[in-house]
């Protein structure tokens, strides 16, 4: 037992975002695995689907954390998840360029700190 | 734009699980998509990972939603996302079978209702 976090979970919502973008898998994951690169993290896996009518769900599996997303084409919006072990900063860091390659209008953050003792 | 919630996101952590529990990828697999029927979501895919020298990070995708689980046998620790877009309070019903499969000894829930606008 221990208090020592288990990792950094970043919840980001965007919206504002172009619904062509939003419905791009290969923007989306281009633009998942190039923060995965920022981050300095080893991607282990990537694993995206087109939704029907519109919207994609996808993850990147990165050793022991992952980044995920789910697209709402229609409402210019998503929903992105970063859990990280590393480094916190450098999750934190590549953050602003992942909303950038969306063209996100607005975004939201929530940082929560992961373990039942954290 | 609306304020229509893009989904539920329930974070779970526990803690005094058994290490053979958690470092036992059938058990960990079996018992995510096991949640997943009970939330009544279609599993699109599976990928689980072994990590060295112990752990398991996984994924289940399921739709417009996702499980993930990153496991720390030698703390007895788990993190495990369930993001939902169905009905909350089916995937709520479905994490004490979930806690009870992986043998948690404590758990710690956080609820985030995702969306910019939520």
């Amino acid at each position: 037992m221990t208090d020592t976090p288990l990792g950094h979970h970043f919840l980001l919502d965007i919206a504002g975002a172009p619904f062509e973008v939003l419905d791009d898998l290969v923007v989306i994951e281009t633009a998942l695995v190039e923060t995965a690169g920022k981050m300095g993290a080893k991607v282990l896996g990537t694993h995206l689907h087109r939704l029907l009518p519109q919207g994609i769900s996808g993850i990147v599996v990165i050793s022991e954390s992952h980044l995920t997303i789910h697209t709402w084409p229609e409402r210019g919006e998503a929903a992105i998840d970063i859990f990280s072990c590393g480094n916190p900063e450098r999750a934190r860091a590549a953050l602003p360029l992942l909303a950038e390659r969306l063209q996100a209008g607005r975004s939201k953050l929530l940082v929560i700190t992961r373990g039942v003792d954290a």
